[in-house]
């Protein structure tokens, strides 16, 4: 049984994140949604919402399962016994960013793989921080976000003004 | 008529915003540049000293408005009766940023087109930023900004001191 | 009234050529498509075949004309009255391409602007060439190409055979 | 179990390809090299030879099998009941060209996905073109391919001259 | 006699950082390594800490002397009388900022040169800050700086917690 | 004192070549330019012409040679007692390929560096294929090549029709 672990901020789940994880769950036995208690910028959603909005999205896919970390994400990944890092390709920028991160990662664990899957082109231009910033000023994000994440923003940004 | 507005910080203008300006004047009947009022960063003007060098330097325009706008842009660009916006492209690392605000703006706006202008190559690698970097340490940017807004910056950095 | 062309070899026309088409119309008065006669590679398909596709895919937009044309782009531009080239930017490796052949334009011809159009995100990453490489080899390439071009092609890849 | 299949043209193989072919075989329980029959470019090995040095390179490795293929990449791996398609990411540029290819491949394919694997740094800079191309110049390529390879390439450029 | 300048905020100095060195004292007669005193972003050393650990490192570098400075780039190497900046290029990444800076100084001082070098593969996806993240979080980052510089920043990581 | 080759085709020499030269005399001693004998693509100049354009505008410059080579270019270098191999860097996509070329250059002469000087943004975007483009079809390219260059190829390409 092969075990990865797919890492991120999830602040919050998109349509781009979900659009990997169907692919992930083809290529490995169970898949780890690994949500990062800390990031370097204020996150919009707790942690406990940015996972809670997560086990929502996943619940009819059964080799997944959503925990939180903290400290380097190798090390979270050995916990879990996993054999693969899933990082999502979207465009050239990403590109060396996630290289460099993957030969880190490669140098901190040489037994764990870094897998790099690409989304679905319609997916490939959006991020969770574009999808805030047209959201928090009006804009309609319906189509890059699933419905009650949609939702959520809107209770979020209703409750700040 | 076709109007078309071109919206930035403009914090401050640039002969290389001014020169995006001149090749759009030809393109449509009306062009409104579109100044944020917000925006992420502490600038380094206030939004009237803003207008107020960019409608100096665009006084001997005929169809060229100078405006300010919050909200969305697409929002603006339809109060404006606009059927485009006007982004300048300079560099490569521009190019992805302006692919995923151009498809996010598609998406929020399917009447609106987005339209990208060159820079002259001798514009091509200056920024706001980078010109007022080189000011606050009294390095020489004439050239790279309009004689007023040269002197506005040199006010404005030996206030600071 | 303002003309603007659309130059390029158009062996054979993509959706995603008639997409940047489509938004073309809204910014301009009058599009020529324009249509290399000299081609550094071999094409597929003859001017007149390439013309012939063109003009039954375009034949509802009223101000749309295809006309094939030799020499510089920017003479036959200038030939055609028109005050701007119109080019279809789709991803990363397109920019710096072309990023050279606006300027090296602007040189020879000061008066005709470069207008840079983006593709929608699902045509972003298909080419003539990546089409025609799939068909030869029997691969499905229904929605990337309009029907009519889709049938041209696998009849000439039959008679190849 | 899990099938996958690691396209490419293989001439001849480096010491990065051999770099993926290690990463991938704890990922699935099966790998096969496809060498490409046809190419657009003339070899400098047959695809015999091609073969042959992979085999030789590959005859420790219990779970991978070389196997050569013509016509479309993913009906291959669909007569080879395979879940993905095996690339390696060396660097920037080979970025597009496989986002573009892997999306192609989606469309023909969508039961098939391509994962992309990052070879060490030390082979990221290295090709098989760049190898050829030094070797034909009589320069010293050993620790870019195994010892048998660079023999069998010292071997062709001496019979050129 | 040629002096040159190495400029950078050195935070800490890595094996990056002494390759570029050791490449540039056999292009010049004298190296300066310029530590920066000012810093938009805080720095894990002081000005005085990260000056210590680079004389450290190049105590065996006949050719080498550290210096912290002010101000613009352009007038400290004047200062020292230099005919060239020295920057290590690692990835692409990198490259259109320090073609923006290497434009921007060039028209600041005309007289003093740019020159690029770039690091071994081994050294290219590796950064002061990619480093410090994973030393913060407990990885170890043995072969990426000198041993000194490891141990500083362990102690500096062990005070914070 | 220290030797420098700048190596490439040179057909025909560009104002951009001639601006990196200009660099290159204030930090080496000597700087030989090595015209390659042999190239993948035809030449539109013979190598002998290609030598003569260069020492025309080579002329004046003291510490400047034009040489041909054949073979390796680090072979070459070291017959000629250089310590760096000089590069022009245009633009981003030129600079993976040079990346590729420097790791594989130090590889097979660790003794020779590799130093990259960047040419004036006007000169940035400009090639000698694309001025040999421009030129075949009768474009002015008055500026962007010295007038003697310019002269010659009209003669070429009036021979040719």
């Amino acid at each position: 049984m092969r075990t990865a672990i797919y890492p991120g901020t999830f602040d919050p789940v998109t349509n781009g994140h979900l659009d990997i994880l169907h692919r992930a769950i083809y290529l490995f036995d169970r898949v780890i949604v690994a949500v990062a208690s800390e990031s370097n910028k204020q996150t919009l959603f707790s942690l406990e919402e940015r996972q809670e909005l997560l086990r929502c999205e996943t619940s009819d896919m059964k080799n997944v399962e959503v925990k939180s970390f903290g400290g380097l994400t190798v090390d979270f990944a050995r916990e879990c016994g996993a054999v693969a890092l899933i990082r999502g390709l979207r465009a050239m920028t990403d590109f060396e960013y996630e290289f460099q991160l993957a030969l880190m990662n490669k140098k901190l664990a040489p037994d764990i793989e870094t897998v790099f899957l690409m989304t679905k082109s319609e997916y490939s231009f959006i991020s969770s921080s574009s999808i805030k910033s047209a959201a928090s000023l009006k804009g309609d994000v319906s189509g890059l976000v699933p419905p009650n994440v949609e939702k959520a923003m809107i209770q979020k940004y209703n409750k700040m003004v």
